[in-house]
């Protein structure tokens, strides 16, 4: 494969047929487990459960393969709160707030000094979040990691907060409001690594080329919780619907909480992409469609706001300390995620 | 290393000291998260949290190694049975009842059919304790995982159902009523695939020597829930505290639901461990303090039982199908479990 040939997910390692094929056959499964308490569909971002009066939120999450640039790096102590947060979010999209987390961390050959400076950051992101670290497994399992390999997964656990972020009343003519993500957060490392490490030959320490920091630096900025930023805006009422830009992009993640009558139109031109999306673009030779569903492109969540509602969330958002971008509005259509100039099928 | 070399869990691979110690410097961490919300201490079988008028429950677990078997028989629909079961019964020495369960499944390359039959046990578990698969996540990390290899943990929330059980109000006196296991359960396996595999040189599909039936059928059969067998005897409050017997055998898990001021002694005349351990101890030439803390040696969960309702407690559970044993009771000491005959420090 030469340099420039460009370069897909598929050939980075992952499969995303495979997986929608999976996500498919799963679902026959998980509703013969359903229980009268469930109150989630299939594939939403938190499942929520009724528990006597109250409404439990939960969600199941690793890190994927960010963990390969701690490793490299030998940084260990992000991760964790990369994960806290990667949930918290996927709560909040569906209004909920945190209040415990487990952790579940394997490896081959357990190195005590790593396992806690992992858990070091899933403490740090649970603090930081006002959630509690509830409990944990640590698993040593000869042979099924490569060497110096470990997994990190966690469980997230909340109490519905925010009734109409879970109610996700969506209307033509509603606004995208789009929060700044802090950079390429938990997804998309799969790609990232071919481009960065296979590709360039890069090393963890390397300067990311052009922008003068080392290339762990960049990818080891801990993904957003948009938890405070966002709670004010919820708790007013004003937010709609939140989509957590996660694996699948905008395109993938927007599309879980369209109504079936609702298209969302999104323009990529209202924002521009932060540098180190457009070197992996440059780099990979990725078609525009490829790379927004692969990375958040610099847009971590998306919020839903009524048009009256825009000017006060944003500055809401703003005085939080994260930046926001006015990038689409909801049509009528039939639940589909248009994006002019970076659409799967045009 | 010859075949009669007697083999410790450190020789399969398994640091049980670099456990402790992670486990120790974990505790700090963990506690640096607490909320008002949390009920429970570090350590403890499930994590208890206060939410509105309800205590939740919540547990997580991996299979671990067990996997290796479900790899090399092609068998893997039986494996997230064993997860949901093991989680079940952690919650249940909480005093908890289950509500849901959420999976993690991760491999180097997602092969669909292989997940779908994962994920068809854990459903299979859920439905037979009443649980819902409320989520989950499938993790596709090429180069993390050997080839072929996967990971499944899961987490699990319920309901605290049984105070006396949560209250562990245990006083010298006290029996000890072990609970039948279906066999090895999910715990111990790096050791077993030492002594079978790689000693042994035996495959999945042969004869497990002396039994007549195929190493995997006897590897694979399910952890058991004791959710149902021991429900009444919990609804009539008849049972002070429940022990998980999973990795650190009954030594272990007894000793973590003990008082400073109690020690257990445990009779290990009382029962016959089933055959598949005691062809495990000849063939390892591991000592009965190594092989009662690595396996359940036959007895899977202790039901702490007050004299006057032992005989109540066994009939209910036996009418349930489950074997028992009286094998031991509760003295005044200082918080140790004490095994003549199998004592770590005689």
């Amino acid at each position: 494969m030469t340099v420039r040939e460009p370069l897909t997910y598929r050939d980075a390692g992952v499969d995303l047929e495979a997986a929608a094929v999976t996500k498919r056959r799963l679902r026959e499964l998980v509703e013969s487990t359903r229980t009268e308490a469930v109150q989630s569909g299939f594939g939403s971002f938190g499942g929520r459960l009724a528990v006597g009066g109250e409404e439990i939120v939960t969600s199941a999450d690793g890190v994927g393969t960010k963990l390969e640039v701690a490793i490299r790096s030998g940084r260990h102590d992000t991760v964790g709160e990369d994960l806290v947060n990667h949930c918290v979010n996927d709560i909040l999209a569906e209004g909920a707030t945190p209040l415990a987390f487990l952790d579940y961390f394997a490896c081959g050959e357990l190195d005590p000094d790593v396992a806690v400076e992992v858990v070091r950051g899933v403490a740090r992101g649970c603090r930081s979040n006002g959630c509690a670290l509830l409990g944990g497994e640590t698993a040593e399992m000869p042979g099924f990691y490569s060497p110096g390999a470990y997994d990190l997964a966690g469980f997230i656990l909340g109490r519905m907060a925010f009734r109409e972020v879970a109610a996700r009343d969506l209307r033509a003519g509603d606004s995208l409001l789009g929060l700044e993500s802090s950079g390429i957060h938990t997804n998309g490392f799969s790609f990232v690594r071919q481009v960065l490490f296979e590709r360039l030959g890069l090393e963890a320490a390397d300067p990311w080329p052009g922008l003068g920091v080392p290339v762990a630096d960049v990818l080891l900025r801990v993904h957003r919780s948009y938890l405070e930023v966002l709670r004010r805006a919820c708790e007013q009422g004003r937010i709609r619907a939140l989509a957590h830009v996660t694996g699948g992009g905008i395109p993938g993640n927007l599309g879980r909480i369209l109504p079936a009558e609702i298209d969302a139109i999104v323009d990529i031109e209202s924002w521009a992409p932060p540098p180190e999306f457009r070197f992996l673009a440059e780099q990979s030779g990725a078609p525009p469609e490829e790379m927004y569903r692969v990375f958040n492109m610099g847009i971590g969540m998306i919020a839903v706001v009524s048009p009256e509602d825009l000017d006060a969330v944003e500055a809401a958002i703003r005085e939080s300390g994260c930046g926001t971008v006015r990038c689409g509005r909801l049509v009528e259509g039939s639940g589909r995620v248009r994006m002019p100039g970076a659409d799967a099928v045009p």
